[in-house]
């Protein structure tokens, strides 16, 4: 569903967080904090994940200064998004809790400037993942010491924080496209980047047919996040379709880690991971004019270690908004 | 935060399901559809939670005739919200995924309105609970026989569809107020009405002071699902802070059952609850007159077990929707 909005919404304010990995890779001196053992100092994984939603909240608030949110979106990965509720808590702002698995960046940034071309004026939208919460809620404890297959992507101990509102900011947010859900079929928990790999093709090819326009009529466009192993499967169905994605189209699972140096299979995923790129990467070089016409696809594996179990598709779906310098 | 909406916004076309103790209850006979054995023809209970949205939608999209929505919300109690896109995927909507526990059909109406006083012109909500998927997940398989304490409320097994434009309805959508995360220290998993009931105090409070009415300005006003032990607080919290709850005050987890002939301990909870009352009860009356001005205040409790486990006490949240018979 494809909304272009009527006022002049932006986003004015952003900040990330990130752990030891994410620091190491080739975004990490982008990010805003980092801490070098992943726990911010708590002694669970599940208060860590908090803590830094927390924190990059707390970043981004600095930034906007006055001009503090009126109320925040958030989710996460977490059984019952209890990252978010425990997280932003302490903040004392209404509160609207979304659950858009790896898809809630884009979800929440979406309702947001949706909220704000009506009634809201200033929205915020948080989210997060920690490889060891997740790693524990959807396969074994790290003490396991599990081995993964290559299609396996790592989730990115990262939290992003957005804030949006009428008027001029970093970048504007032209259009949004809100994702449908997609069964692919797929049943392999260790390769959620095929499971949403059709989700994305889904909205790509509604958002190219409804505004007329092909992927070369961007200068970026980022999904995330589908890995190494998701990426190609667009490429593929895009293809199929008459669309030839381009060398301007990236995942946020691959830009995240160094695929080479770092052991991260087929690359980042997690709610963290795409709001940690489009932090440290893709709104600053909006923001430099690197980049000044972009498509940001947040993807989702709508899923549970229950469903897996009970041996149901794991669908995906994937949100889509269309960034530009603005005036 | 509360909202004034600018726009005509109602409720043009809802739906309600459950399962068989929620027929045998009170407003069993105003359900649009039942299962006798909780099942619904599937497998699982989760399946069943799933193929009770489905049901929901569906008989509110045959309300709804051509006039369908153009976006679904939903959330669930489920890891994952997993009955929401298990069960809502086959429409090929444009989704977005909530998390709000039992405050989640407050929540996504409340989204619904504030979209639709903007770009969107049609949205459902659908949400649900099922005893069974939510006793297995929060405490202890069925099999086990676990006794409870009379606090502790029973989760419905329901689901409720509501459909919101722009124009005229069946309950016009006067203004919303979005809740804050309170933690009243609570960390009793049995005694959830407690957890949630300093939300729904702070939510009422607000609205009540930036409205500059009283609790007796309305002709209901329906909390949901505080059962009979968060009720009493609310009435009790409400008169510190001067406000007579009065007549008019009561809980969806108390409408739902017959407490007598039923047991079940301090009533209703889960986000099927109060979506069942809303459309079993609350938007009957208003359409038939009986109701004309109506405070309608979601309430959830944010934790998971992992949080419980943990020792962290369980925040609340409420969010209130004010509804009048419109025009």
């Amino acid at each position: 569903m494809l909304i272009t909005l009527q006022s002049n919404i932006s986003i004015y304010a952003h900040a990330a967080v990130g752990g030891k990995e994410e620091y190491s890779g080739p975004l990490g001196k982008s990010l805003d904090y980092h801490d070098s053992n992943d726990r911010f100092s708590q002694d669970s994984w599940e208060k860590a994940e908090s803590e830094m939603q927390r924190i990059a909240c707390n970043l981004a608030m600095a930034k906007a200064g006055e001009e503090e949110p009126q109320l925040l979106l958030a989710g996460d990965l977490m059984n019952q998004c209890t990252s978010s509720s425990f997280g932003l808590g302490g903040f004392e702002k209404p509160f609207l809790g979304l659950y858009g698995a790896c898809s809630t960046c884009a979800e929440g940034i979406l309702l947001g400037a949706l909220l704000c071309d009506g009634s809201v004026e200033r929205a915020g939208l948080i989210t997060s993942s920690h490889f060891c919460s997740a790693e524990r809620q959807f396969r074994y404890p790290l003490e396991y010491g599990c081995q993964k297959p290559p299609t396996a992507q790592h989730t990115a101990t990262a939290s992003g924080a957005f804030f949006l509102h009428r008027g001029e900011g970093i970048a504007k947010i032209e259009r949004v496209c809100i994702g449908r859900i997609s069964d692919g079929g797929v049943t392999d928990a260790n390769n959620m980047g095929a499971a949403m790999a059709p989700a994305a093709v889904d909205t790509l090819h509604r958002f190219f047919s409804s505004t007329e326009t092909r992927p070369s009529d961007y200068d970026g466009i980022f999904t995330g996040d589908l890995g190494y192993e998701g990426h190609r499967i667009v490429c593929d169905l895009m293809s199929e379709l008459g669309y030839d994605m381009g060398a301007y189209y990236t995942d946020c699972g691959l830009l995240i880690y160094d695929r080479k140096a770092q052991d991260m299979h087929a690359g980042g995923s997690g709610c963290g991971c795409s709001a940690m790129v489009l932090s440290t990467h893709i709104l600053p070089e909006i923001e430099a004019g690197h980049l000044q016409n972009v498509l940001f696809i947040g993807t989702g594996a709508l899923m549970s270690p229950s469903s897996v179990q009970q041996g149901l598709a794991i669908s995906g779906i994937g949100h889509l908004i269309h960034l530009t310098k603005g005036n």
